[in-house]
């Protein structure tokens, strides 16, 4: 394996073939920088419409990038000649909501009766918000970003329903109003926040104790801000245990050939 | 019937209870500024997937606005309470692709199986043009507006495919850049042009000879500008020859309680 590789001037194409090829295993965070990175949710076709409509009556934690045809494992929307069996370092197939296995390679899994939904992730509106120079606590404590089970009721669709799932940002008062512009402007990353402010106020009982993630430090004159997240659809998915669901490992996610600006309003 | 009532400020639910209760049957245009009027598409539940993936695949001919639970008429999201089967003033009913009967009311027609799709509608961006006192030629002159089948393909999904129907607003050369402007702003009404100037570029012979509505004039100075149309989605669907379809009457379109101001971004 090469050494002198620059990852994060890969094209998404070339980090695809590298991740393919086994030669990348870890989380792509720093990978082909400035391409889009997606949430991998797998279902069979029979579960892929109330996913689809969930998605859509939920579009900030569910806002989809792109859905392959019935059996195709091809993006085509986002990454031609991409297949989703091979080109994600990690995935992790559960069946009937009980995680089964952790792998690099579905192939043994992948049937003809399967969609895939490409979700749009965080760290496009994160990238956003530290190119304006507002700090996003958990990458500078080297943390994962920690989430929340909300009282906020999504919209349910057939089998489908739960609370919303949000990420917190701690974001310094004079910012935030810029943090809501900054974001808004990509909605298919889950764009605006959802609320600001009183955690308690949206159901959440302490900070302190995320559902997933870390807690972060919220230093003095900061006030939490609260994004949906793309932990939702999954963890509305994997509710009705499905047969079989097939994911991306945490951070380790598919690189698309959209660039984050193209996202942009 | 009260001809007194003033249709401009009814709110949305007293419009939708005249029309169900047959006093208002004509066109919707008018009644109830600034609520948000939708197009309506009813298929059987086997071809809802397929069309709602067609739509999220071509967002600016088919901006979805809502749609219903199998089997219900409710479009919850949009106008809880409302009935699709009563509360648009005239619909169409489709057979294998050929119009078969115009009707007032569709219970007669309704199956367990149906889902409705509601789809935004140009009226809420030609408002924002003529308030930013950007013409609207069609209007001016009392006709529909033309449109255009072009050389532009949607992206299918499953059995949905075709090409781009558009329609064209002459605009004067110093407000073509505003009108983009505007539009941008509401993207779940098909949102920004989607080409400026020269027709045949988009496959469009003649501007004289539109495949829907009729010809507008096009004064010295102006430019033609071409919007994704809300015609494309039935098009498409037509072409696929459903064993039933049911749409809205042109016109006679479906009033939300939406305020148009509440679709911009």
């Amino acid at each position: 394996m090469p050494e002198k590789i620059n990852y994060e001037n890969l094209k998404p194409s070339e980090a695809r073939q590298l991740i393919r090829e086994g030669v990348l295993t870890g989380p792509t965070a720093g990978i082909a920088l400035g391409y889009t990175q997606a949430n991998l949710v797998m279902l069979p076709k029979e579960l892929a419409y109330d996913f689809l409509l969930f998605a859509f009556r939920n579009p900030k934690p569910c806002p989809i990038l792109d859905v392959t045809d019935v059996g195709s494992p091809e993006p085509k929307g986002v990454a031609k000649g991409a297949d989703l069996r091979t080109d994600i370092p990690k995935y992790r197939i559960y069946k009937k909501g009980v995680l089964e296995a952790e792998v690099n390679d579905i192939r043994d899994y992948w049937r003809d009766d399967f969609v895939a939904f490409l979700l749009g992730c965080s760290f496009t509106f994160e990238k956003a918000l530290l190119e304006n120079d507002i700090p996003v606590r958990h990458i500078e404590e080297g943390k994962n970003v920690p989430m929340y089970i909300t009282n906020i009721e999504t919209r349910p669709a057939g089998i489908f329903h739960g609370y919303m799932v949000v990420s917190m940002r701690p974001i310094p008062q004079n910012l935030v109003v810029r943090a809501v512009q900054v974001t808004s402007r990509f909605p298919s990353v889950h764009g605006a926040p959802v609320h600001i402010g009183d955690p308690k106020a949206i159901g959440i009982a302490s900070l302190d104790k995320p559902d997933f993630g870390d807690p972060v430090e919220i230093k003095a004159g900061e006030v939490p801000v609260f994004w949906a997240c793309g932990v939702t659809p999954q963890a509305v998915a994997m509710k009705s245990k499905p047969e079989i669901m097939i994911t991306h490992s945490p951070g380790h996610m598919f690189i698309t050939d959209l660039k984050d600006e193209m996202l942009a309003c």
